[in-house]
């Protein structure tokens, strides 16, 4: 190829890559906007607005011609002289486009069709607590997830592939192995946490909060960690989330409960942990797929890391107790920071994942990936679900959900047919503590910026590292490189170990 | 063509609109978003995007496909068969078509940018008070849209085919007609105004009011005017704007002055009427061309219907006038409900269109169209503006602008090109009037309505006869379904002058 024609459709590619990039950040912007604030009754148009602009990215990420794009630009004598954002970019659209390619046009309608009618069905059977309802519609999302791995062909175990959309290279091979490292030092831990005679005294959290107040807190905390309001905002909805239309405009969300302390505050340093991530990719990657986090555990490190290892963090309050007592005297004046830090650090066994703490979160998320190991390698039948489930809750947490409600239905995930997704949680905390570890060496004073409330180095780290990257390298590569090792769950252990080991006095 | 082959072309037509209305809702919900809270930071990539995506619908709404299907539906025998819905939708697209496909791609592109320019030279010319600087960009503009003309054609005027882009088919004829009977009766009556003693006290319009007293009671007006909440919301912007995402989502905008209350509660109101118009279109017409106002004079009516006529209405102040005392009992306590009413509808001839009472604005319309007219007809050369501008100041209003930022410079729409617009703001009025000695007569008890607070018999007037048609019916259709007339001002002067008459005492 001429060095103009290849310019030329170089060009050609990133303006179609553009476009579909602004479909994007139009949904992105269009779900924001439906659940922070639209209007009760705009909801119907605004679902079909949003399956139109839906179909026609699909219908344009699809395309014939982008096939053709791909195919000339992956000629390796060709992509050998591609500026490294395009290279990236044909890499990460080649994936996409042969994963959508693969399946047949018709089995794809019928699943989104399944799915959609699916969530509906759960959210029935969760309410009235009845997993045969549901029952049917998982056992015909499971058999069409497992057409759909011999569509897309597999390596090793078949969840690989389905691993592989949400943790691009992540192996059943080394999950197994982490879950293994968590299950053997975290089952017995949490057994003697129970049997600790040290229990938090945690009724400080459970005063009435204003939500004013609460808000005012929160957007000051938001501050100090360095979320940036001017490409962001914070508003309420029912299930918070962080959402990125673009790096200059990353919008989170929370929910105040006038009764519990932790759910907003936490909640929002959680979300802008995301949030933090997305605002540092480079713009030079925007218009790109790679304006994204490396993968879904990887931004989760970074929610898990501000949320946890940070904000619940000892020395995090030694710097802004003081603050919070301020802002809450009424609810704080006669509460020590012993007593908070233990509070907000509770450990209990519980039935909700959502509602886990930092140790046992881990175990929730064993079990499911365990089930769907399972059930995608065909070892277990959805029909046995509630009974596989209650008995791993029993195994691992030490209690059994009264019902299903609290057991196999809370989750909305394979409703959708997420499979694979839920292990990037756990992941995430992984990840995080492997971070931590990497700062804790690389940043001389780590622990005393954190217990100073001076977060700029550890941001400009983490965007150094990290952050700006974007989605130019793949997980793997990026663990690599910032701590020179696989993924290793000790220091998840490490760092659990010792921090519960003090506060329950192990 | 058969049956079959019909159903399926006007479906695939149906859908190609349905995608083009989906770029429409989009690009509102972003226009919005950006206007009312989106991060600072944002507004870059925000712009880029909804270019991107205005270009898109630009490529579709101009594509060959779509002209094959505009032709083969627009055949007599086909187009006789089609539902009235598919045949408005033929006639709309088709006129939109032709428009755009007259223009050469190039001079349209070119004409983009020219404005593009235009508009933020024109904001530096009005900054620095300089004509000058404006009046090449100015010059450039109304060539590109002489050249336009001469692609697209005109009967009997030039400027006609200007006014039909936001007024389908009005003509300079009608206009001259309708300004020289606004100029003959007005001009007088603003003199004799200014040579009353009769001045309305309007000390009390520019006390001191709480921003969040005046957004509760614009909030109480609406919801009594019978403005959606559940299918609307209403923020805050620099500039007050309503826009329909779709009849179930439809947004007002307003600002709030200290100083003064007229600003927010008129401007709500105002808006309100928009939205209210839009919020009754009938939901068949959505995900087409048909979910709008009839015409730009149609739209204004309503608004202007809302604001001038019910809100500054002696009627409606005697239902609404104690809520308002209660609502701002410092301010309104000592107010006579007589004082309130004439300070609201003060007539005082000013500089700024947009500031402007009721009375005078139609002046400054009519110095605006005469204007237009003349550079149309290339009787008036941009550069005799200013002088001209402030002569027909001189001559309708008695008072001259002593710079052309608070002249000439005022107004942003000729730097967008936008010529033929400004006349429909005083069409808005002249229906307003004729709709409203409609309802007199067709609504055995409207007065009492009004005086009594009791909107929903006057808005579902308006719905069947008016908003519910959306644009299936042409504005002079509607009127003479409406109203039995042509557009007629005289209905407009009889209003103004026994409402003015009254409170000046001439």
């Amino acid at each position: 190829m001429s060095s103009t024609a290849q310019e030329k459709l170089v060009h050609s590619f990133r303006d179609y890559v553009k476009k579909l990039m602004s479909y994007q950040q139009a949904i992105s912007l269009l779900h924001w906007d439906m659940r922070t604030q639209a209007p009760r009754r705009g909801m119907g148009a605004r679902a079909e607005l949003i399956s139109t602009l839906a179909a026609e990215k699909f219908a344009l990420s699809t395309a014939a011609q982008f096939g053709e794009y791909l195919e000339e630009l992956s000629e390796p004598s060709v992509f050998a002289t591609l500026d490294p954002i395009t290279q990236g970019t044909v890499t990460e659209c080649k994936k996409e486009y042969e994963r959508s390619r693969k399946l047949p046009p018709d089995k794809y309608k019928e699943f989104v069709l399944l799915t959609n009618q699916a969530e509906t069905i759960w959210a029935e059977a969760r309410e009235k607590n009845d997993f045969a309802l549901f029952r049917p519609y998982l056992e015909r999302i499971v058999k069409a997830k497992l057409e759909f791995i011999n569509y897309w062909g597999y390596e090793g175990n078949k969840y690989n592939t389905l691993l592989d959309i949400y943790e691009p290279d992540l192996t059943v091979e080394q999950l197994d192995e982490m879950f293994a490292a968590l299950r053997q030092k975290i089952v017995p831990l949490v057994s003697a946490i129970a049997a600790s005679p040290h229990k938090p005294d945690t009724s400080c959290l459970t005063q009435s909060f204003g939500l004013a107040e609460q808000e005012a807190f929160s957007r000051y905390i938001l501050e100090r960690i360095g979320y940036d309001f001017e490409a962001g905002r914070l508003d309420k909805s029912v299930h918070p989330f962080a959402i990125s239309i673009a790096p200059t405009d990353v919008r989170i969300t929370t929910r105040y409960d006038q009764n519990h302390f932790n759910v907003a505050l936490f909640g929002c340093i959680h979300e802008a942990g995301h949030a933090i991530y997305e605002q540092n990719i480079s713009l030079d990657l925007l218009w790109t797929p790679l304006c994204d986090g490396a993968s879904m555990g990887i931004h989760e490190s970074q929610s898990r890391y501000w949320e946890n290892m940070v904000g619940r963090s000892r020395r995090f309050w030694d710097h802004f107790y003081p603050d919070l007592v301020k802002a809450f005297p009424a609810q704080f004046s006669g509460v020590s920071i012993e007593q908070f830090y233990h509070a907000i650090n509770e450990v209990t066994p519980s039935m909700i994942r959502v509602e886990a703490d930092e140790l046992t979160y881990n175990l929730h998320i064993m079990i499911r990936y365990e089930i769907e190991k399972g059930l995608i390698n065909e070892t277990i039948e959805v029909g046995e679900l509630p009974r596989i489930w209650n008995a791993k809750m029993e195994e691992y947490l030490g209690i059994v959900p009264a019902n299903d409600r609290e057991g196999v239905l809370q989750d909305v995930h394979w409703s959708g047919g997420e499979f694979g997704y839920f292990p990037t949680y756990s992941l995430g905390n992984v990840y995080a503590a492997q971070f931590a570890h990497a700062m804790r060496k690389q940043i001389g004073n780590y622990d005393e910026l954190i217990a100073t409330g001076e977060f700029a180095p550890i941001r400009s780290w983490l965007k150094e590292n990290i952050h700006q990257y974007g989605k130019m390298k793949k997980p793997n590569e990026l663990l690599a490189d910032v701590t020179g090792e696989t993924m290793n769950a000790n220091y998840l252990i490490d760092y659990l170990e010792s921090k519960y080991k003090a506060i329950y006095q192990l």
